[in-house]
């Protein structure tokens, strides 16, 4: 345990520095936070966290460089869950919680920041999640807080009951302590090098698929729906085209396998909703090798990947109500076409949604396929195959974690990527998990503000 | 010439009857069209000429197939390029005048429909192309023709002068009419196997590569510029971006080739110029294998793909000013998350542009980035690779021509491909070609009708 010491050391020391340095500037009374210096802040806490839970990890005499450490600790807090680890059966398990705990932290970090932070700074269309009452985009911090406590309850909860039934189907605890962290936050870091393939208890299976499924929804509604009314959960269309995504993926890929590989059994139908949730909901445990699904399993889960779960939950991806507004849109442009003296007003969830969300929905999905086209490109670049370089680059976009093919895939690791990629991706993994605008508003062109 | 001549007889035999047929509704004084009868004249004339059009190669006792022939003929009309033939050396030359014959007059063809028809029927953004004094949208059919004649002079004038140089350069007559007829119309078929590198004739491919991006330019402000105003072509907006990508693509293929095969001459950067315009152009010309450039020129090549020319021209892909568009939509949503109280109205040529055309682009990019999800996956559910997959259906739906990989790349054809692959392709290109919007608003669905 020396190295967390180290690293704690070192932390603590940087911390009361800064702290020490910024008292002149609390004491000026500047309390409220102009929009460019929020994001600012929320950019830079993200990348300091990393970097300094990346430290333990590189202290810890694992073989691992600082790139190592930081791609990790950064697929870590993003919920990413892409490893450059082998041997994790034999690794200390002190490392092994805390690359758990990281996951969980940055897993309800990110639920409190799509509730109560993303909304009020209307980012990506979140404004549709805008809650009564909280149109003062003064108050985000003292909120934020507020909103926390009471989603670290349920969040508590939700990990303990998970524990639970891992322990009951077979796992050791601390097997189940880990991996109940890294499933309620959709995260993916496993224990063992074989991720959920090790166990190969089908309970453990359907528990984990039923969890990241929970984990994908949003928050605030499971809050509500356990707080004595479940039907509102149910009732929302998220929820609901979530959950019909998630079946229309399991029947597609069970029909593929059934014609691909002649195989069709209940163990076909668990496999499927397995590693397809775990896809969509960026998860990224693996329990078979799906490169043996043949090249259109690998292409559907390619698309999966980039469907994400809902907004407001732990999950990444270009997230399902998005996809329910660009429907809105494009029924509207063809009913335009072929009426165009008609009006039509796209809605969401029963509500007419206005021009700014529509407006911010479509340039949130050009720039995330812009984004993918450029980091694609970018690795590309650096010599990578296509397979790899694609599927890596969506799998860090959308914090799911493994991409396809033998070196990215579900049975390799990012290890023998060059070092360029491994930043590249960590990148890739940031500008993903803070919804691109957090991060590019801070890079605008100077000539855009006149 | 017998197959053309059966192929005639049962053309004109069906036309003669159909005819016969439609009189009585004729008589009935029925002139307007209603915007739903004016889609679906639109794609059932496409697919009708396509489908004759398919007979000559048909018959012609080249090995083809009816699947085959559909295919050649619907990439000949859609200024596709793609192609099942092999022995182009050995074919009968009148064979090889059809197919050329097919992407002219397919090119002029989209030309006069991207300039008459689409701004009046308000497709994917089109209607910003719209000239003063043509708001009647019951004047669609006599207008056309009206235009047509002004633009046929252009065509074939252009032509004209491509011939000569063609023919100046050292190709044979014959050659020299084929390639000026599938050049200006960014079609891209060739009368050898081996595309432009049968001659290697470096005056031929840039002449080739100037008339690729004469194709690409918009048609009607071509005339302005021959008909006394040059400057107008260049104030353009739409025209000195597309410029601009021209550049930085050759500029880009020539630094990586320096960098991954350490050649650094002017064929290189003719080679790059070449290439780059047949991709972009969606001419889909290839004067050199770009497959033995590695990863990066390959994924490069597939952005490329995408882009296409300008609106009005006879190229294709998402045209070059959606993605002017959609970056000042991008732009105007950083701008109202970094001043949320400000007001920011996206601009297009210097004039404002309103919400109805912004709607328009981005469900049209939105559309055109799910079908090609949806045609990869059909594909390579018919058991094709990856890239083989990803390459055709990108290169179908842009109307580009030879993808990339062994089997449909610019060293192969598409003959080996499954039928139902095929007719997928088909589909695709006549989807591409016409705008996606165009065909899809005949498959509404009934309940949006409420």
């Amino acid at each position: 345990m020396e190295d967390f010491a180290v690293a704690a050391a070192f932390t603590i020391f940087v911390g009361g520095a800064l702290t020490i340095a910024a008292r002149g500037e609390q004491q000026a009374g500047q309390t409220a936070l102009s929009v460019r210096q929020a994001f600012l802040l929320i950019v830079s806490v993200w990348i300091s966290i990393t970097a300094f839970a990346a430290l333990p990890l590189s202290f810890a005499g694992i073989g691992l460089s600082y790139t190592d450490a930081f791609f990790e600790a950064m697929s870590g807090i993003t919920t990413t869950g892409a490893t450059v680890m082998t041997g994790l059966d034999t690794t200390p398990p002190g490392i092994l919680i805390w690359r758990a705990l990281l996951q969980w932290l940055g897993g309800i970090g990110i639920v409190v920041m799509a509730i109560a932070v993303l909304p009020m700074l209307q980012v990506g269309g979140m404004q549709l999640f805008k809650m009564e009452s909280s149109d003062n985009s003064e108050k985000i911090l003292p909120r934020a807080t507020q909103i926390a406590s009471g989603l670290a309850w349920l969040y508590m909860g939700m990990t303990a009951i998970c524990f639970v039934g891992y322990w009951f189907s077979g796992m050791s605890a601390f097997d189940a302590i880990a991996h109940s962290m890294t499933t309620v936050s959709t995260g993916g870091f496993s224990t063992h090098d074989a991720s959920f393939g090790h166990f190969g208890f089908a309970h453990a299976e359907v528990m984990a698929t039923l969890f990241m499924i929970v984990g994908s929804l949003p928050f605030t509604l499971i809050i509500v729906a356990v707080t004595g009314k479940p039907l509102r959960l149910w009732r929302d269309t998220q929820v609901r085209t979530f959950l019909m995504i998630v079946m229309i993926t399991t029947v597609v890929l069970v029909l593929w396998r059934w014609q691909y590989q002649d195989v069709l059994t209940l163990d076909t139908l668990r496999e499927a909703a397995f590693n397809g949730v775990a896809v969509i909901s960026g998860t990224g445990y693996a329990s078979a090798d799906y490169n043996s699904w043949g090249p259109f399993a690998q292409l559907f889960l390619f698309c999966c990947m980039l469907i994400g779960g809902c907004a407001g939950s732990a999950s990444c991806g270009i997230k399902v109500f998005r996809f329910q507004i660009l429907y809105e849109m494009v029924k509207g442009e063809i009913l335009r076409i072929r009426h165009p003296h008609a009006v039509f007003i796209p809605r969401y969830n029963g509500r007419k949604i206005g021009d700014d969300v529509t407006d911010s929905v479509m340039s949130f999905f050009f720039l995330f396929v812009a984004a993918l086209g450029l980091i694609i490109l970018a690795l590309s670049a650096t010599g990578l195959d296509l397979m790899t370089a694609a599927s890596a680059a969506a799998a860090a976009l959308a914090n799911v974690g493994p991409g396809l093919g033998d070196i990215v895939g579900p049975t390799g690791t990012y290890q023998s990527l060059p070092d360029i990629a491994k930043w590249t991706l960590s990148a890739a993994m940031l500008l993903g998990r803070l919804e691109l605008l957090v991060v590019l508003v801070l890079f605008t062109p100077k000539l855009w503000n006149s």
